[in-house]
């Protein structure tokens, strides 16, 4: 039981709990101490010497954590069945970077842990945990993402385990530990990853609840009165109370056994604490406006019994209680590397599986199971998704694939698929699924998705390639998320669907004008829009093949014609040239995803009717564009010394000015009209953007195009 | 009692419901029989024919509704304390047209109603409800927004009531009534929304959930199994269940009764309902796929009772059942004006101010409460802001300004500011605040926040004038409702502060470096970055003079030097000649928001130390600047004939081609580091972006920059 968990130890709880808490006011004392006062400066302090008051709130938590419940291996941080933590509000940064120094990661140096908020470049320290850094399981900072993280750290888990444990072999078997505040309960994200977890039955998901009562604006009462026990009972959780959590080590290491050893759900552990404990405002929301300072600092440590004089201080007492955890890690480590090479031995063919799996590796052959051609009939690029990937889908356990409740729509669905459900829902309500199951129904609930797909794609790199699907416009619900995957590194697809105005009667609400400007300026992030099949098969490739970087493939829901100048290769160079003339051109159509064909059937209506040379680009990527060599780029834009070029897209042109001179656009918000007319209500119809063109042209011939002006056509 | 309400109209239900609910199936048929088939026809006719489904299976809440419960008058739509109703499952908008045109809105002919989902361009029928429209309260459609729109819709009630409702002058008293399906129930932005409802108390918010039990992926048990009721419960709300909700209207209107008198809580109806009530796969998830067709119509019809041959019948006897609520409307609309008019004799001057604010109009002077000079220290531009409208939010009552619990951050606290809370938290939790408070605790909800406000500003054109705050980055969390604020042509203004990467040390994830770009796209959304306080005057100035436009403010958090050059009425035009040069001048510095000062640093450093000539051009606002004629924009660039332009932005520089020749930005996530230091790390120091502007200028000179060709320095 818990009880002889802490024996040996429990005498040291005090000295420690002391330390850390000092630590920590020295810490941010030295932060706050070197910030130049302004007119704000007051609520600068505010905030830091807040989010420091929760850290020191927190500690005894994460004595109980580090010091008697997480199995993971300091001297070892990639260990793969390691427990993984994850810090949602992650601004109480510090408290984790004090842990990593106290149980002994090695890159956490006590001259690192001091660089907290410093100007140094190499910190490790940031001002919110960030993945790159040893013990850091995910980057946090934007609250409510961590919670949805861990749900997808704790589904990762059960998938695995489920497809690959054997009797006697439990190879896979960690524990996710997630840490929020109150802010991390207030936001949606969190609350739909809460739902889902109940769902799912997540018993290796446990949230502790820093309850501190405190916000940034004060009470938590201001804003918040609901009975969050009961809101998590109702969303399928069990729920745990510590009374006294910033001192209780011993009830906070028994709630915490009891979690790990939960049947059937997830546990939420409500442990209320005081924010600031032992400084002069402890709990005191009224008294917020007060940052740490030297007499503060000085009287905590008087009261605790320290040297007001000496700051930093660490005791070889507090050392030696924290001494043995690198040892005790790589025991851990042995042991389960042991049990995986019997595994292995035993089961070669899964151990081989998941020994690749575990070095972020695909089949070798992953490309061959790609259709090489495509029927000629007009296809849905959402269509061609489908069969571009549902046949790797089926073949490797890597992706696991998920819809927020579109599943008729983007044709993810591969044959023989597998629920992710948890089994005992067939009993219950006739849901068919298991763990291992890798098809996702998330429900209505977009932003979780991304969010628990970056947890999945966190648990170890690549050894999970999630991919999501849903409409193009409603990745905008899910953008803070996308935007955490990029910054992670992390390879997450998306596959959107019902790209661009041609998507129809759903009407501005759906119609996805403006969201690729934000896609295509956000770094680290693919969007492709893909024209026929075969580009949707380049689309995928190059998804694929970024494995440090998300991707967003954009599809249509409507038919588009089948090309024969398009190649796959030609998108992975992010554009390339689709057809050349021969004699010279006057002017460059480029042509993107959906409208890829009105370029080719404009430039033929140029030609045929008006005499004009057109050269025609498909410009599927731009960041993949932007990376090839500035001889390639020109080579395909052929801007110098004259030809102009035109883009062709319904969204808006912003960032198109980089690569076009023109572009014939969608400037304001949609319109409820079926595609076809949709497209006509905008002028996207093949004479009219023609002669859009041929003005265009005479507008320069004419020179009334002054140099360097972008012209909306 | 409720018994009483339906006497004399009982009788007519019966045929009422299957006159509603064929109807619905005539107009989808026609729909789905004039889409020509493709590869995923299957798929959308089925999510079609489920759309529609919903909508028969909530036909007997339509009844009670607009035929007993809700105060409204269809001949008078803009009716000032109307009842609002929300249908925030937007995609059973037929649902709602066909009860506007039953109940006698005067816009929605039978023809009209017929085109649904027609190529008709003047259609008031679009695929999601459209505000623009008679009876549509706010547009719908991405889901879980139209519980926050709800929210705030009551909110405006109880603000308006307790600020000019007197006793026996009950002016404003209105109901808003929200139906939402089980996807409104799991979108973040509504469990945001909910939570903040249970805390507000707001008694005169109902939500009718239409518990289908099915979603477009099948059975809701896919990805729910939570208890809904007992965590609307704990989220502070009263529930009530309808067991029979597709036929007992009496049971309906007793309950949606029972919800109008509650006294202390919001209600939650959960009406159980069948999906295609009365069609071949009434309520079974199984039987999705199938679409309707004309047999399966036409035994609909021979089962009721119906001409199987006759479509769109709409009898005497139905027609007679909604006959007198035009008539009833204007009764109500008569009592309500003579009240108003009894009021403002009493009240004169309460009472004037409730007309301007029902005209939508701002005292006439609120432009002098702006000041006219500012403190010459440097001054963060968050601080700016407060400096400008403070002074107008204390003395306004339109002004509803909130907070995603950062109010010691954004400055946006008058001084008497009231907090908008029931006004028992004092005695239960010591919170001070009533409904007449016009500051806004939202907690760390940034979604709902924007979506509340939407709801706000959607009570009636300008009566509110809804102000948001958090930092820029945060903004993304609720871009879907920002979104939506810019489509509903709604004047909201976002107060966002920490733009730039000159926010610090919170590291990448609060470094907003491609956020703008999507902002910068949004259609009807201004997007301004001032330089200074002078120039955050004109930045507010124009957020208030655009009476159906949202605004971002989007100010730092450092402190900026007050720069004598800048110049409000400069703001409004988007940009303008900062400082010219007396020489011809061989380049053209753009500077932008918190850098503006670097751009004059620059074209000093430039000046002095290199003997290059200058000028420098603010600006703050692309999309005012485009706004401009040609004329000014050309005469403010002067790229033409030879002036090159280089932006100095530390963001992503997508959009900034169409205005400058090359740019000095971030292409990269942001860093951790303090807000000198970063700008540092970026190469944003004086001396080397001179050295990058002079090096660019050589280039030109050796031909190395071809037309047209954007330059990242």
């Amino acid at each position: 039981m818990a009880g002889s968990l802490v024996d040996g130890y429990a005498s040291h709880h005090d000295l420690v709990l002391k330390t850390f808490r000092l630590l920590i006011a020295d810490l941010c004392q030295q932060f706050g101490g070197g910030h130049p006062g302004h007119v704000t400066h007051f609520y600068e302090d505010w905030g830091k010497a807040n989010f420091s008051r929760g850290a020191i709130g927190m500690a005894a938590i994460g004595v109980a954590l580090w010091r008697y419940i997480m199995r993971y291996a300091p001297h070892s941080p990639d260990y793969f069945n390691r427990d993984r933590f994850v810090l949602s509000n992650g601004h109480a940064c510090l408290f984790q970077y004090t842990f990593l120094h106290l149980v002994g990661y090695k890159d956490m140096t006590f001259e690192q842990l001091k660089s907290y908020h410093s100007s140094r470049e190499d910190a490790l320290c940031p001002g919110h945990p960030e993945i790159e850094h040893e013990g850091i399981e995910v980057t946090t900072g934007p609250l409510g993402q961590g919670v949805a993280n861990a749900v997808g750290l704790a589904m990762a888990t059960k998938n695995l385990a489920s497809t690959y444990n054997r009797p006697g072999y439990d190879v896979v078997s960690n524990h996710t530990w997630c840490m929020v505040g109150d802010a991390c309960l207030q936001e949606g994200v969190a609350l739909e990853a809460i739902s889902l977890a109940g769902h799912w039955r997540l018993n290796n998901l446990i949230i502790m609840y820093d309850n501190n009562q405190v916000t940034c604006d004060g009470s938590v009462d201001l804003t918040n009165t609901e009975d969050i026990n009961a809101k998590m009972r109702a969303c399928g959780w069990d729920v745990i109370a510590v009374e006294d959590g910033c001192h209780d080590i011993e009830g906070l290491v028994k709630a915490l056994s009891q979690a790990r050893e939960a049947k059937d759900r997830p546990t939420f552990i409500n442990v209320r604490t005081v924010i600031g404990l032992g400084s002069k405002v402890a709990g005191q929301a009224a008294a917020h406006g007060a940052a740490f300072g030297s007499p503060e600092v000085a009287d905590m440590k008087r009261n605790d019994g320290f040297n007001p004089e000496e700051s930093f201080v660490i005791g070889d007492a507090v050392r030696e209680f924290f001494a043995d955890l690198p040892a005790r890690g790589e025991a851990l480590v042995q042991g389960w590397q042991d049990l995986v090479q019997k595994y292995a031995a035993e089961y070669p063919e899964l151990g081989a599986e998941f020994q690749q799996r575990m070095r972020g590796e695909l089949p070798a052959d992953w490309k061959d199971l790609i259709p090489s051609t495509f029927p000629v009939t007009p296809t849905a690029s959402r269509a061609s998704s489908g069969l571009v990937f549902n046949p790797i889908a089926q073949s490797i356990n890597s992706f696991m694939v998920g819809t927020a409740d579109l599943s008729p729509s983007v044709n993810m669905i591969w044959k023989g698929k597998v629920d992710f459900q948890h089994p005992e829902l067939r009993t219950t309500c006739g849901i068919n699924g298991n763990y291992s199951g890798r098809y996702i129904h998330y429900g209505v609930r977009e932003h979780a998705m991304c969010a628990i797909s970056n947890g999945l794609a966190a648990f170890a790199p690549n050894t999970f390639v999630p991919v999501t699907s849903s409409f193009f416009m409603f990745y905008l619900y899910a953008a803070p998320a996308v935007r955490m995957g990029a910054l992670q590194h992390l390879q997450v697809i998306h596959a959107a669907t019902h790209d661009s105005i041609g998507m129809g009667e759903d009407g501005p609400t759906h119609q996805p004008v403006e969201l690729a400007a934000l896609y295509r300026a956000m770094p680290n992030l693919l969007y492709i829009r893909p024209g026929d099949s075969e580009e949707t098969a380049g689309a995928w490739i190059a998804a694929l093949e970024a494995k440090k970087t998300s991707t967003i493939i954009s599809t249509s829901r409507h038919p588009l014609p089948q090309l024969k100048q398009t190649r796959r290769d030609g998108v992975l160079r992010g554009a390339y040239v689709l057809q050349e003339c021969e004699s010279p051109a006057t002017v460059t159509l480029i042509g993107v995803g959906a409208e890829l064909s009105f370029a080719l059937e404009v430039a033929r209506h140029l030609q045929e009717k008006k005499g004009i040379t057109v050269r025609v680009v498909s410009f599927p990527c731009q960041r993949l564009f932007e990376q090839q060599s500035i001889e390639y780029q020109r080579s395909v834009l052929q801007r110098h010394p004259r030809i102009p070029a035109v883009v062709i897209e319904p969204y808006a042109p912003n960032g198109w000015e980089r690569y076009a001179d023109a572009g014939i656009s969608v400037r304001r918000f949609g319109q409820s009209l079926p595609g076809k007319a949709a497209y006509h209500y905008f002028g996207f119809e093949v004479s009219g953007m023609s002669e859009k063109v041929a003005g265009y042209l005479r507008r320069i011939e004419k020179g009334e195009v002054l140099r360097g002006e972008f012209v909306d056509l």
